[in-house]
């Protein structure tokens, strides 16, 4: 059964011009799926238990609080009414807490560095992109884990340029070639900047190195002015060493990053089990609390500085006390996090769909969709860490990037839900075809014309029957994903810089990409 | 980090005792996950959305109405209200249908054959299984497509008997090295219960070929009666040739099947874009349609008789006309069925776990997880098809199904959700923990009484580092799977009938399959 035949055999003229519009790009709002889709049809709790998660996380702040605040810190959250306790540990009164809810800014945009993929993160609308900070990349080909580089992770950004499906890009792996610190910090930057005109996020390993990384975001933006009109890098800042305590020297990158105006992701990724409970509830929290936490420090230094509410907690084998990933306790615990942002109408962000696997497996495959169709039906704004990333975060996976755009496009499918109109009920079309009409669907006008907008095709996915992937000598998914990613790294990256501004960059950075 | 170390700080003396106690299997109820666990968190639509599919279903029944019942069916539509139009239609009033509605069975069990796996579909009780006519197996090792058998039928009943996710057994292929559909109908039968105690699903192709299984299915019993008091085999009927037709010699089957006390599913199996409207919402008004006329039919034949709301509406790859059911569009035609069954509050299933690839890789895990976590999270009570299927249902897997176990124990463990009580919320450990504790979860009485209770742990999943997973010399995946499927099969099923039974039924019926 095809559709070519009814159709042509009906109006056999517009065939050729019908396939050729059907091959043409479609105009992004004609597509079936967008970044930022709303989701929000997933309630993994009821309003009952949302309600009771934060006035125990209320409570968690007022009466346990977060210890290790640097000297800036306790003075700023003293001087907003924090008390600290004689255990070094500042406590926050709940009506505090909700002033700073109040103050904090719900209508944050992540910008993109050229105005065409900026980030609105008002109310539950679902981005997907990566994050994380492997340490590995994985080796498709030889089934082999080696040291990620700089190289990879420019390689990264330049593959999450073109897939659609991916919105952001996140620093997804360590650059292990680069010794120093400072210079690590420095090149991530450049290294993602110059693959991608995407929204980027980084962190930084020290305060010190904050300050040079502006002056390169400035340098690439044109000017400060520019810079902090769109700044298009954001900070992913793990404020916190869970259970309850503030990471000293991350807070003081916070206090930098916030004064350079770019925008705060609070990560809290504390691990059920180990620095959070064990209990999925528990664990939230946790979470919840000290990002509330975050977010007072964030408001009482600036109000309204865009924030990112950063609920990541993890899931552990309990059995052996090492980090999962792919379990579904980790989809309960990604979608009962968006759950609480959308309670506190914050933007907010978690991980989802990592995978456990070493390879692009069968396996990879279903903990990688388990965690991301979830959250973005939970409508998680930023679903970090959604593509690549095997081994429980330790390694990264160019080809397992490339196959993410389809996985996750089948995810935004859901994301964007059923249409329930008198059209799409089609009663009117339902008696046309059964009474005196064709008796099937094939070729109506309103099957032709839902082709596209409402469908989602797959790049890479296969959709053959037996005998037609026999005939096309049973093409292997690994093997179509290396042929595209070397497609896409063979083609020049619209993202790279100017030749002036990367001489200049090079001149005043130790930038280890080659030129 | 591994859990050992801080429990047996603590207390050297229990830690064989604990490990041992951890490996024995568990009771049940302290499993994390069960069949029959209830969902209904994920609602695709709005309850507007749904009372308007239900009311343009309703429309769509007393206007368009249905084609082709057989004489029985039309005289018994008739006499309870149906009007037979002169284009040969029956149309049915609403009023007729909200009768039958209030008329139908709302506590159906499925019942196993030993007792020990019934499944109850009262509410959004959930439970996976296999389903569908695949014709062919999935040759893994050789990445080959070949005809399937009896014995791969039997064989896959055999791995669903002690696969603890699997909690039922509907024929998913076809015996295709039967050339007889008599003699293949009861083979199917034979093969399915000689290889498990579960629930099983069957068709049959003609009329004619109810009583002599009927008559096996007493034999297997010990009788009529206790057949009766227990049907374990119930009839997967394709009552519906969509659009709006009556199956005739379905229809027959049906009748015959509810005179036996065999339970009905009503399968109404629409193809989104050629037999059904291309729109999600217009393929579910079909076949809700549909199915409400067959519970009509059910009901007036024999009120309450046990029927299964069964709308399976498929996507189409609208650009070649082809079946496919990996989809995101596929997962929210389930999701949005059963919703539409918990707004009625009938037992209802549905397809889902369809993957197009041809292989149990990637694509085949994200797209088999897709629709059945999402078909578990709106509560669906029979998901079909969750399990083997591959070719979007022209193939069935071994191994696939085998790795099944796993990928549906992560779906159940998201069904399960997250339980916020005041010992969950664990806001006594955090403090315990964070003030003048260890500053960690690990080893805490409330870890470690979680870690069977609330943790799903895959059987071969991987979830080691990297460094492991070298010195375990890369294990692969699909040869795992292998290895299980081929232990389960060497050993002695505990389904099979008695060398009585056996010796009775051989010389009743032309068995193909070897004694």
């Amino acid at each position: 059964m095809t559709l070519a035949s009814p159709v042509s055999a009906g109006r056999s003229g517009g065939r050729a011009a019908r396939r050729a519009a059907r091959a043409a790009p479609l105009a992004n709002d004609l597509r079936a799926i967008q970044p930022g889709l709303q989701g929000g049809v997933l309630n993994v709790m009821s309003e009952a238990d949302v309600l009771r998660i934060h006035h125990t996380a209320l409570d968690a702040l007022e009466t346990i609080g977060l210890a290790d605040a640097p000297a800036s810190g306790i003075a700023l959250l003293t001087s907003v009414g924090c008390t600290l306790g004689a255990d070094g540990r500042l406590r926050f009164p709940r009506a505090l807490v909700e002033d700073m809810l109040a103050k904090a800014n719900r209508a944050v945009t992540l910008f993109s560095r050229d105005g065409k993929t900026d980030l609105d993160l008002q109310g539950p609308r679902v981005h997907y992109g990566t994050a994380g900070a492997a340490v590995h990349m994985v080796d498709v080909a030889g089934r082999h884990y080696r040291d990620s580089t700089v190289q990879d992770l420019h390689d990264a950004a330049r593959i999450c340029d073109v897939l659609d499906n991916l919105h952001f890009v996140q620093r997804p792996m360590v650059c292990r070639d680069i010794a120093d610190n400072m210079e690590m910090d420095l090149n991530t930057i450049y290294a993602c900047c110059a693959g991608t005109h995407k929204h980027v996020g980084t962190s930084f390993t020290d305060p010190a190195y904050v300050a040079p990384a502006i002056e390169m975001l400035h340098m690439i933006a044109g000017g400060e002015d520019n810079w902090r009109a769109r700044p298009f890098v954001s900070n992913s800042n793990c404020f916190v060493v869970p259970p309850m305590k503030f990471a000293t020297e991350a807070c003081l990158v916070m206090e930098e990053c916030i004064r350079a105006g770019m925008p705060v992701l609070l990560l809290s990724a504390g691990m059920a089990g180990a620095t959070a409970p064990s209990t999925v509830a528990g664990a939230i929290v946790q979470a919840v609390a000290e990002c509330l936490a975050g977010l007072v420090y964030v408001n009482a230094l600036k109000p309204g500085h865009p924030a990112i509410f950063g609920t990541w907690p993890f899931g552990l084998d309990l059995r052996t006390g090492a980090m999962t990933g792919g379990s579904g306790e980790q989809a309960l615990l990604s979608a009962g996090c968006a759950q609480m942002h959308r309670f506190y109408d914050l933007p907010g962000g978690a991980a989802a769909g990592i995978a456990d696997s070493k390879l692009p497996d069968m396996q990879a495959g279903w903990e990688q969709m388990c965690s991301n169709v979830m959250a973005g039906l939970s409508g998680l704004n930023m679903v970090y860490e959604a593509a690549g990333m095997h081994a429980s975060l330790l390694g990264f996976c160019h080809e397992s990037l490339v196959l993410s755009d389809d996985l996750i496009g089948q995810a935004l499918r859901c994301v964007r839900g059923i249409e329930v109109t008198e059209e799409t009920m089609a009663l009117d079309q339902i008696a046309e075809v059964c009474l005196g009409g064709p008796g099937h669907y094939l070729g109506t006008n309103q099957t032709l014309s839902r082709m596209q907008r409402d469908y989602v095709y797959p790049t890479l996915g296969d959709r053959t029957s037996p005998k037609e992937w026999v005939e096309k000598g049973k093409p292997d998914l690994l093997a179509k994903a290396t042929a595209r990613k070397e497609l896409i790294l063979s083609q020049r990256s619209s993202a790279r810089f100017t030749p002036e501004l990367d001489a200049e960059l090079r001149q005043k950075f130790n930038i280890h990409l080659p030129a």
